[in-house]
């Protein structure tokens, strides 16, 4: 077997581990969710077991000796095997195992305290997470402060003093625009015709919609789960989730459409190079952009719902009474609201720096995990006005967290900037602008798959913007959206 | 590790193979058969890899010579081990990887076949599996013919003489008893009101009456697939499926009580030994006496039907029209059905022994692949007096063969034989016999589980048997069920 062939190996591993939990999203009964951590556990200790092996580190530097840089893509492989297996071998196999235990121990603590909304009940999953996460930090070593070991893992070629200059700034300009956004709605806010949107009805909207957008379900399906999230279970074999609110059917729609944006990423890599860097995805700041634009930049603009309204209207019958201009004003309306993933564009990212803030606290140990729920409450009393009415719509309310995720936050952020960028590029094309004016979005789609999808993670993520759109990341294209779609 | 650890670390494999082959069935994307087939055959490759490593045999061994005989569970636990392990190291990791491969490649030829009708889609695939099979047997050896060493796969401590005989003397007496039953029938058949009856109803109610005869959600689950099955995924994650008519909501439920009876059986043996044969079903010919007793002993009943008539009917509204003895006679008449899944007690094990003999022409060369459609129709019409209209509902209809499994079918009559012996011992005691008549499953329930379930895979079927029934396995109480049902 040559690195290829083990790093596909390794790959097919990981695949069957997210069969498993994506089952223990879904499916899995309620009593057995010890066992399946141990089958996850198994799973996690073999795959890094094979990842850190003598024979596959051997493989490696075989591969990097014979290596003479004229074939770009088997190039950038072995680069960025490297950069994982450096990482991979800093972290002893019976460390992958424990914090896979302790991670599937904290997911299920979390369904329950947030049930219960009740901090208490996961906070000491939260602190072995944190614990976790210091350890893998000074293992894995990091040139300022521990977060910065954390970020590579998610978003590569960047570092946290960076993002919290980003972060701050776009804050400042945020801050009023998200002031100026609210207030425009409390003065004149529509209201959704009353449910109930049969979930069934959603569920059939959701999907002609997915497909129109270009969602394969032949190699994808949707299924229903209490955090919405897309995964991959083999090159031909994505998998979105949803959950429906009977009183609003937007909820589940834009749900949808952002899950399908990450899904159409993942159907868009090459497929033949499965289980390898070239293969997959770049990172979660890539992947975020590809979600956020499908649900904003085309989920909810104009020229969208000027084709798919009168589709809606004949699936929940109670919108006849409802004209598009005030459906329009309706899915455009900014709110304070606690609850991040019902945030609208002109307030989402204050959640997200909000959540970027206390997890750099609490690796830097300026805060403890007991203090939590407090810090939460502040400094989003700060950003919107008022506290959350509990920990269920407060510090409780995201999945990440529980799946060991810190340091997931901040790519959110530079997602829905990402998006922008690409967006305004690519509607720079006359052709791809008056076909998307009309909601034909197959152009759009091929100049994503052309200038993002197809190079997998052969290219570093500012290396891919810059050559995408002609300049690195910038929050100027993101402002502009929002200003024009709220002020 | 000591051989107990790692018999638990090969059924946790195996285990995870089983969620991958069970979202194969229910969920799977059209799209990605080919690499559910490498994720499938990485596992069972991996999974032989351990059952026949020098460290598993060295730890068997180590086990054995040690063993004083003590304690009884520990024993019996060692003698399956040693059964299974010498039956493992007969095969190479490597035919392992290819007969899954091959399985997983039959099993959606068969799919496609069955949907097209057509046998010449799934020829050369049966052939690929009849060689497995012949090559398997020359591997294992056998005392009089391959199919000895095929059928103590899945029950041990017969021979396919005895089975052959046993057969003989069954149509003797089922072939006069069967045509009774169906001349009965023409003679009075009242039909089912029409349909629909919804298939949202159907699961509701299938869902009640599985929880009143004892299957535990808290472990377990109903889900949808074209051909019915129950698997374990975990010791606390027993799965059914089932499929709907919603022209007839008693074909989802009886099998529904079929597969619970399954599922119950999984639920009943000792899950701390989960792993180890003394944690595991002892055959397969005991697994389907317990689905055969709920479905049949029980399910068919009309003492079950005096108390969920009334409650049916409140699900299927136009069953209020239709009277309970003529529901009773619906439930229970006979007719010759091509299709084995829908045959009725009176004519199943005909069905049955029909494909024991095919299975076992084909593995002592009597017929060729090529000669299966003529031949079953051919014995299809000596027992039934009609041939099948085409393959789907002939040679095509069952998902056995597709799946590997040559020698399985016996284990059905078997169990139609156990079923009704354990349910005449089980009502020969007064409290057992008066809560079953007045449909107050409880204390049947615990009976199986003290008298079959506890005992898991200790003791061999025929032990079982006489412990539980005072006698050997005969057909005496068997076809005393039949004559008192139908005649």
């Amino acid at each position: 077997m040559d690195i290829f062939d083990r790093a596909r190996e390794i790959t097919l591993v990981g695949s069957i581990g997210s069969i498993l939990s994506w089952d223990q999203e879904t499916y899995l009964p309620s009593g057995s969710a010890d066992y399946r951590s141990e089958q996850l556990s198994y799973l996690a200790a073999h795959a890094h077991k094979l990842a850190t092996s003598e024979d596959f580190l051997k493989s490696l530097a075989a591969a990097e000796a014979s290596d003479d840089g004229s074939d770009l893509t088997r190039t950038a492989n072995l680069r960025e095997l490297r950069r994982e297996t450096d990482r991979s071998v800093k972290i002893p196999t019976e460390f992958v195992a424990r914090q896979s235990t302790a991670e599937s121990a904290a997911h299920h603590a979390w369904i329950a305290a947030r049930k219960a909304s009740d901090f208490s009940l996961f906070a000491p999953h939260l602190q072995s997470l944190v614990d976790f996460a210091l350890e893998k930090a000074d293992l894995w070593g990091f040139a300022s402060e521990p977060y910065d070991a954390l970020l590579e893992g998610f978003e590569r070629g960047t570092s946290t003093a960076a993002i919290a200059a980003l972060f701050d700034d776009l804050v400042e300009k945020l801050t009023p625009l998200s002031a100026q956004a609210v207030a425009k709605t409390k003065a004149s806010a529509p209201t959704l015709p009353d449910g109930p949107y049969p979930i069934r009805s959603q569920q059939d909207f959701n999907a002609l919609i997915a497909a129109e957008i270009g969602f394969d379900f032949h190699t994808g399906r949707i299924d229903t789960t209490t955090h919405p999230f897309c995964t991959t279970l083999g090159p031909h074999d994505i998998r979105l989730t949803t959950r429906y609110e009977d009183s609003d059917f937007t909820s589940s729609l834009f749900g949808v459409m952002h899950e399908a944006g990450h899904g159409m990423y993942e159907q868009g890599v090459p497929t033949s190079d499965f289980g390898l860097p070239s293969g997959s995805a770049v990172s979660l700041g890539i992947h975020e952009s590809q979600s956020r634009l499908w649900e904003n930049q085309v989920g909810r603009s104009p020229e969208f719902w000027e084709k798919f309204y009168p589709i809606a209207q004949q699936y929940f019958p109670q919108l006849k009474r409802f004209a598009l201009t005030d459906f329009l004003k309706y899915i455009h309306r900014a709110e304070f609201s606690p609850v991040r993933v019902e945030a609208d564009e002109a307030t989402y990212d204050l959640h997200i720096i909000l959540r970027f803030r206390i997890e750099r606290m609490l690796l830097n140990r300026e805060i403890t995990v007991a203090q939590v729920p407090d810090t939460w409450n502040g400094l989003f009393e700060q950003s919107f006005g008022f506290a959350p009415t509990d920990d269920a719509n407060g510090c409780l309310q995201d999945i990440h967290w529980s799946m060991g995720g810190i340091g997931y936050f901040p790519t959110y952020t530079l997602g829905n900037i990402n998006a922008a960028q690409l967006f305004t590029a690519a509607t720079s094309v006359p052709e791809i602008a008056k076909a998307t004016a009309a909601a034909d979005y197959k152009p759009l789609l091929t100049w994503l798959r052309e200038n993002i999808h197809s190079h997998g993670g052969s290219f570093d993520p500012p290396v891919l913007m810059q050559q995408a759109t002609g300049k690195p990341p910038s929050t100027e294209d993101y402002l502009g959206h929002l200003a024009a779609r709220y002020l």
